[in-house]
């Protein structure tokens, strides 16, 4: 066969629901020489990896590690290991991710409870207060704290109590918050938390940074069964992860997005986590400020900072905009997902990606192929 | 908390039994700037890495893509997609990679018929024939091509004939031999195989290439039920995988590890893939002198070119040897796995690492050691 040209990818910014523009120190770090996955070196890396994960989950769960997949492996890595066949669970559906969720509990034999609201609203602390009543032998809860197909930014705080005062589990997607809004795994009392390394974290996508609380262990330790993943099965996960007792092989890890993502964890508590958040929000006014001008509309009632999903105005070609906006400026913003599908645009500002250039570029960009 | 150093990775040969050493020119594609999972540019990107994917499987099967995980991820790929609650397989068993099969089928829910040899042995095609005319009612086979615990060489060209003659599939493992020994998907008619990037590929670890015949594309579209995996199902990954009708959004794809994949695969093709099948053979047998002349046996009858695994010699303290390699030349060598724990060093010659001047190295290193 004819061997294809050298790899020449465009220096695209990033702005869409992810992944973000990568900063050239991760790059970096990611092309770094590749250590075998049980040479001292790497291991210490690894675990200074596991000890910048839950500062930036504010977390001292010792179980906090980067599951070896994209962000979906980590939902099911939740999914599996909490739940056993016959379980019931509550899944919070407000979105694309909600409903995958669902999709994989239901794939663990678990019966589910769904509590749904419109794409782009959020839950109330009364509806899930009724949710949990209503389906008292439920295991756990799962609700999305960023849900990326719509911008709707749900809050947590005053969930858990409810969650635990009904013996559950409070299960949490994390995915395009984390590193960006505030996220508080041990005071807000979230058990089990996934993300993903190419949102607000602006690493390369292949990793799901997860955290599992004690009282989740302890759920994990009381299974019946085997995990239905083998890749997944956080038992054995666990002997490589934490330190103790010596490592015990299980998969080659990936070695080079771990190098990655230290180095985007880094970037992340050089700058200060409170003050990258608060970047996040003056980000998210600014961008909102500009788009509002323009008569765009935000669909969600409560927005993330970090992807603003907008309304396509009427008799706009909604693709035809994005590819003049990536031909012509090689910017990337995303399209509606699900319910939203040619009638939005999400626009990420996540990380490296969320900065006062990137945003006046975007908005003279859309005010250019608008008119 | 006080933020780790930045990252310093020592440049090791690895010869152990994975990750192989990554050439720079892989390390320089995996930095890339890093592109959108829907980007018509990483598209193109993709299309090539799974054309050159076949090439090097000798396949022409549509369904030839890489799994999102590394290369356990593809083990549990096949399982899962290929069995369903209920199903039978005989799962060939001489070492740790076919133990974990089991492991994995019976998660599936299936019923194992394991057919077992001592560790370091192969199968004959009678054992085979004798296993398939008692358990009937199996779906498939699975082999190992290349036992990374024991380093035996399976030969595969006998058995497709009789595995399609009782109506069943043909699994194989080819972690281990993929680009550094010859393996030929269509002509052996293999119905579905596994690989890793780590290995005689020569790019990091992170990807599990895989490829399914029509008829085992066919197996998969009669099933009963759902996938238990929704991250590893296949039925929506080939939405994204194989053009067509447009790509499906399923998971965000590791763009930069396909970015440094297809540069992998670049270099195989440039060296030709026999005349890389040769050079593997060749540095196989210019060790394998080395090491017999200092004393050292290989442990199994059939030995992989790619995976060398001799006796520790006895009195040796085999931990302090390997530590030594690492301290004093940067050189990883393997441990033995399982059954050979603390007897046998593994030592690899996979793609990049297998040079006449690395094993000269390494047979001087070893020497000096044990003397």
């Amino acid at each position: 066969m004819l061997i294809p040209a050298q790899l020449t990818p465009s220096e695209r910014i990033l702005m869409g629901p992810g992944p973000s523009t990568v900063p050239s120190r991760i790059l970096r770090a990611l092309g770094a020489p590749t250590l075998g996955h049980l040479d001292p070196q790497y291991l210490g890396y690894m675990d200074e990896t596991c000890a910048m994960l839950r500062e930036v989950f504010q977390t001292r769960n010792p179980l906090t590690f980067p599951v070896s997949g994209t962000g979906m492996a980590g939902m099911e890595t939740l999914a599996t290991n909490l739940l056993e066949a016959g379980d019931e669970a509550i899944i919070c559906i407000n979105g694309a991710f909600g409903l995958r969720m669902r999709d994989i509990v239901q794939r663990c034999g678990a019966t589910v409870h769904a509590l749904e609201v419109p794409w782009g609203e959020i839950f109330s602390t009364d509806m899930i207060a009724r949710a949990v009543a209503d389906h008292p032998r439920a295991k756990l809860l799962t609700i999305v704290h960023a849900e990326t197909s719509t911008g709707a930014h749900q809050p947590l705080e005053t969930i858990s109590e409810i969650v635990h005062a009904a013996g559950m589990l409070l299960v949490v997607d994390a995915v395009t918050s984390l590193g960006g809004h505030e996220l508080k795994v041990d005071e807000w009392q979230i058990d089990a938390i996934f993300s993903g390394t190419q949102k607000c974290l602006s690493c390369p996508p292949g990793l799901s940074p997860v955290s599992f609380s004690p009282r989740a262990v302890q759920v994990m330790e009381s299974r019946k069964t085997k995990v239905q993943s083998w890749y997944l099965d956080v038992s054995m996960l666990r002997a490589y992860y934490t330190t103790g007792t010596g490592r015990a092989y299980h998969h080659t890890a990936p070695i080079n997005m771990v190098y990655a993502l230290r180095e985007a964890l880094r970037i992340v508590l050089e700058e200060g986590l409170d003050a990258r958040i608060e970047r996040h929000r003056l980000m998210h006014l600014r961008l909102r400020a500009g788009l509002e001008a323009m008569g765009l509309a935000y669909i969600p009632t409560h927005s993330l900072h970090t992807l603003n999903c907008v309304r396509v105005p009427a008799g706009i070609d909604e693709a035809a905009v994005r590819r003049r906006l990536l031909q012509e400026y090689s910017i990337e913003i995303g399209a509606g997902l699900g319910v939203f599908a040619g009638q939005a645009w999400r626009i990420g500002l996540m990380g490296h990606a969320a900065t006062p250039r990137n945003i006046d570029l975007l908005l003279a960009a859309l005010r250019h192929c608008l008119t």
